[in-house]
């Protein structure tokens, strides 16, 4: 009973057995060549093809989303093996559903025509996403192959940027007048036999295309067949604009509990639909990109691209942090005869800069956290500030203790330890007003408080704790 | 025309609004304080609640979600004044959505009487979220005052772990028999009146109780009333186990653009639902969680917590980074003479140190997300440890003579710079070993690989930076 169900499907166990099909082809592929002796042509070619026919025959099993996966997460050579087998119909969405990086590489493959058989199976929202990244004259070529109205539809939805509800937007949508009754709709919904995916609600528009409300669909199921549209729609609906921040409309999917939400342009007209899936896969991509540009990654980072591009894309990193280094290295040379000096000072100068970076960096976590869900306003940014200084100076005093007291045990110098502890209460004074600061100044200057700021901070509280510690020492034990 | 319908609401500006109201009232008390003499009581109290008034108002307009982030946004003492405006049919709604630290200020606030009323318009699967936050004699004061049958649901649905699909589960669903026909249904459908929130399909259920399939809501509008559901149900549905990862249950709503999905036993019986408002939920609190734990932070972070609150959150963090910067610093102290002969050994070393840290999180956080996403496998991890092994040789060879050309042109030491050299690309060697074992090894471990991995990478590839470079000094030039 249980097999005559689907469970969800186990990513892994896909992988895994389409690299056994695969492993198997390679080796048949070599025992053959080992051996030497050229084969008759039919017999070779079809000992290549066995297990080729056997992989596209679980290929054809697999959901477009599962195919994504699969291609994503092979080496390039076995994923351009794949790629031929998957049936041309599902082509267009498997594209959409892979990473950027490796959707470039599965374009590289197809030559005009298939792009064009690829795209014939897509929304005009879907492909708008797709026309980004082909090459300039196919795209053209893939426009002028579509309707007018459907080129008009890929022509707007290009027109909105990456971090706007109007680039989530999709066409998909059923609508209806507010003065019909129910018997007509459901007759009118069984002519078009089939809905959208993730209709949840027909919109409810004017003769001039003006949104009135919405209808839930379970409102058609539940209520008489002769209610009339306008006696029950919900007439204060949540709508977007298309230039609304796609970030507060996944706030608003979440809090609201929304499946889909209608977006208006600002003569009230109904122009598309926001829906639950799209906010997901937004959410999801925000994260990943989140998570990577923090270590200065991007999101296009293809787990098994050749390893000098990865190489390559590092190098900006490097860059970056090589010369906050020198700059911290710097400092310390100021010092340079101090340290000659007493050469516990290079011992402990980590510490006191480590300490503070670690803390400004839980500061500054929560700052760009309460940034991204809108948690601080005017009102309360100075009390934020005034809390993470308190906290610092809390923590300097009872940690700067604890510090000193380690450092008399090991040098009982009673002045070095003194020096030790007021430089780890000063650093963590710097770590938190650099933890409030920095990510609320980037977001003044209209950018995305959380790529660099881990950088901005790690470099000021190394730089000024060792200037602070070595400083004190240089003045008060020197 | 826009004014009819609502915007998405600006979070912003209903967080201002209650400030100012606040704020009003506030002064206004001040005022009678300071003027001493004793007014009449009536007219000093109608003063104090005339803002007060206003503000209820306000709130009345407020989803409770939208009242959940202003409590969440507010200084603990206004909190407790606007929770007390909050109607009592909200309050069970409100106490859900706002965050755990938050949930504990609220319910402190609470008599008896009050959470049980608030349980009143909550859903069993909505009960079980809130009990274990209450005081153990409420919560079981609550769990009496359940008829069986909910009780029975709470009950079970308090036995799953957190990261598991049962935890997400919620029994609001309809079922159906697969021999009845759509007339039958609607019927049916019409005298309950009301359809749970997100119920996209109908699950098909035996006699016995097993999952036979799923009825999109659409086919009873699209097609004929006297089709039988057997004839056009959905046969082989994604469904779930309650003990299924609920991280992998996430991806697959995701992957399949799932709206809801049964939830069956393992004797097939469906018992309960997931649906793609607590699967939003879910990705949301799991990136926060991820991004607060990775500096030591947990999600439970009021950002309004009184100081010593937050001052004593942050001691984990702090004394574990103490210790390994008292590690590495004795690392540094082996080579103490070394120093103490050449001060340019520690302007230097930290530098090496630094350059392995950033490199290492780099590979880990790779590695981590590809172990979240599923993509690493038995079969690649090896072709990975091997790509960031190449990575990290090419950036130090190369990033290597960067760094010894430029310490060069400082210190005009051949030797020195080619130590430089050479304890960078060993350091970076190390930093990427660290970076792919570390949450591999947490891993397999049954732990989360995001948690406390790069606290372990920088004590690594500090004391080892330290050590590499220091102890290559001192052999080579000393």
């Amino acid at each position: 009973m249980r097999d005559e169900l689907q469970h969800r499907k186990n990513l892994q166990k896909m992988l895994e057995q389409v690299t056994v099909l695969l492993k198997k082809q390679e080796l048949e592929k070599n025992l053959v060549h080992k051996q030497q002796q050229p084969r008759h042509d039919l017999v070779e070619s079809l000992l290549f093809k066995r297990h080729l026919v056997e992989l596209q025959q679980k290929l054809e099993q697999f959901h477009p989303a599962d195919i994504a996966f699969v291609l994503e997460n092979l080496p390039l050579e076995q994923r351009m093996i794949v790629w031929q087998l998957v049936k041309t119909e599902h082509d267009g969405t498997v594209l959409l559903e892979v990473s950027d990086a490796v959707r470039k590489t599965l374009i590289a493959d197809m030559d005009n025509h298939e792009i064009l058989c690829a795209a014939q199976h897509l929304d005009s929202d879907e492909i708008a996403d797709l026309v980004v990244d082909l090459p300039k004259e196919i795209a053209s070529e893939l426009l002028i192959s579509l309707d007018s109205e459907d080129r008009a539809k890929v022509q707007s939805a290009l027109t909105f940027p990456e971090s706007t509800v109007g680039a989530l937007m999709d066409f998909d949508m059923v609508t209806v007048r507010e003065d019909v009754s129910f018997d007509v709709i459901i007759r009118y919904l069984r002519r078009l036999k089939e809905l959208p995916e993730h209709t949840d609600q027909l919109f409810v528009i004017d003769r001039a295309g003006n949104l009135k409300g919405l209808l839930p669909l379970k409102y058609l199921l539940i209520r008489a067949g002769k209610t009339r549209v306008s006696e029950v729609m919900i007439q204060k609906p949540i709508f977007f604009y298309t230039n609304d921040v796609a970030r507060e409309a996944a706030q608003a999917f979440k809090r609201y509990n929304l499946i889909s939400a209608p977006i208006i342009n600002i003569h009230n007209q109904l122009i598309g639909r926001l829906s639950v899936d799209n906010i997901i896969d937004f959410i999801n991509e925000t994260s990943q990109k989140e998570i990577l540009s923090q270590v200065g990654l991007s999101e296009e980072e293809d787990l098994f691209a050749p390893f000098w591009v990865c190489a390559k894309h590092r190098w900006p990193w490097i860059a970056l942090n090589l010369m906050t280094a020198f700059i911290a290295s710097r400092v310390i040379n100021i010092f340079e005869s101090s340290i000659e000096q007493l050469a516990a000072l290079a011992i402990l100068m980590p510490i006191i800069a480590g300490i503070g970076g670690n803390s400004g960096t839980q500061t500054m976590t929560l700052i760009i956290r309460g940034l991204a869900l809108n948690q601080i306003t005017t009102h309360n940014w100075l009390r934020l500030l005034f809390k993470e200084v308190s906290v610092s100076l809390t923590n300097g005093l009872l940690w700067g203790s604890v510090v000193g007291l380690f450092s008399y045990l090991l040098y009982k110098q009673l002045l070095l330890s003194l020096v030790m502890m007021a430089a780890m209460i000063l650093n963590l004074l710097v770590a938190s007003f650099a933890g409030v600061f920095i990510p609320l100044i980037l977001e003044k200057l209209g950018r995305d408080p959380a790529m660099g700021s881990s950088v901005m901070l790690t470099a000021l509280t190394d730089s000024m704790g060792f200037f602070i510690f070595l400083g004190l020492a240089t003045i008060i034990l020197l």
